[in-house]
């Protein structure tokens, strides 16, 4: 019998030594057979379905060039080109705070190459960042199975050390050293509120603002 | 000669005798042919540029069906439906608050039918709210050419009086007494974040957390 999710996704079981261990945490959503986006996804809707936070994925940008409208039926997009984002991909609401970050992964083993960003996503985590909201990427590299969050000022500062001339990359030790680690959950898939919860105690020692 | 603003739209030119006098307040949006989107978009991208709040549109959500990628050119979708928003087409950051509103406008002139909302996106105001944001909604008559702003709390208790047995629309009396007018202005056309200001101000006299 194939048992499907809610979600419409079928569910695999795994073996079942591996279910009634902790060896459950270190599980990716590589391994459950989910895109870094899925998960996300999926961990924004545990938020919300539990009143922690509203986060949603905006829509890709879209330009509708020709639309038919058949009679009795719904209208159909039938020239339309992607669009590229003016912003980051997530944005929401947790605890009082604007909450805004965009989420990459990369297939490279000891460093997360900058171009995975372009330059207005930066722009625009910087902008709300100085208006005081949280902002950040997360990191994932595929071929460890490893997720970080790298909080805003950290990234901008390896971007802008970049724009100087500097290295076109942030070196995963210092990934590892500077952002969060997020172990894989089951509920959520990404615990990644947990790693903002960090920074928002961080800042109230800092500021008075947060 | 035909003038273009930067945003390629035509300019036309008032009769003199206006364009010295305070009556330029009361030129709607729609006076200057522009939809109320486009009303709220060019306010937003003039706050925007002062660095005074990052406030974007949110993507149309489209579900793509059929693309085909053409040698040498972009990807051309072919084949693609419009969806229901999950979520209220406006929401960002500004003062260090969180800000999500939707923008409506009826034809009606002396009330606001609820109808204009569906249940989802009064729930999602709610949830925002709840959470500590700054959600309303900004309401057009266009008969009258008047805009207001309805602050969440005020929209809510409408909404639930309407799903106990009460009338299914806002007297537009009631939202002159409790909405913040928005005299239309030239930059930004819509001064919709002086309401908010005094939202701000409001709460922070009843709460700690604004």
């Amino acid at each position: 019998m194939t048992i499907h999710y809610p979600n419409g996704h079928q569910y695999h079981p795994r073996p079942s030594r591996l279910r009634h261990t902790n060896q459950l945490d270190s599980i990716s959503h590589a391994d459950r057979g989910m895109s870094l986006e899925q998960a996300v996804n999926e961990s924004n809707q545990y938020y919300r379905a539990r009143n922690k936070a509203v986060i949603h994925k905006k829509p890709t940008p879209i330009q509708i060039v020709d639309v038919s409208y058949p009679k009795r039926s719904a209208a159909v997009i039938r020239e339309a080109y992607f669009q590229a984002a003016s912003t980051t991909d997530y944005n929401g609401i947790y605890r009082g705070h604007y909450i805004d970050f965009d989420a990459k992964e990369t297939t490279n083993k000891t460093s997360f190459p900058l171009a995975n960003f372009h330059a207005h996503q930066i722009q625009h985590l910087r902008d709300c960042f100085q208006l005081g909201g949280i902002c950040f990427a997360l990191i994932s590299f595929k071929p460890s199975n490893e997720l970080f969050l790298l909080n805003g000022p950290d990234l901008f500062s390896a971007w802008d050390l970049q724009s100087q001339g500097g290295r076109k990359s942030i070196p995963k030790k210092q990934i590892t050293q500077k952002g969060y680690a997020l172990p894989y959950r089951f509920n959520p898939v990404i615990p990644y509120l947990d790693a903002v919860d960090k920074i928002i105690a961080a800042h109230k020692g800092e500021k008075n603002e947060f």
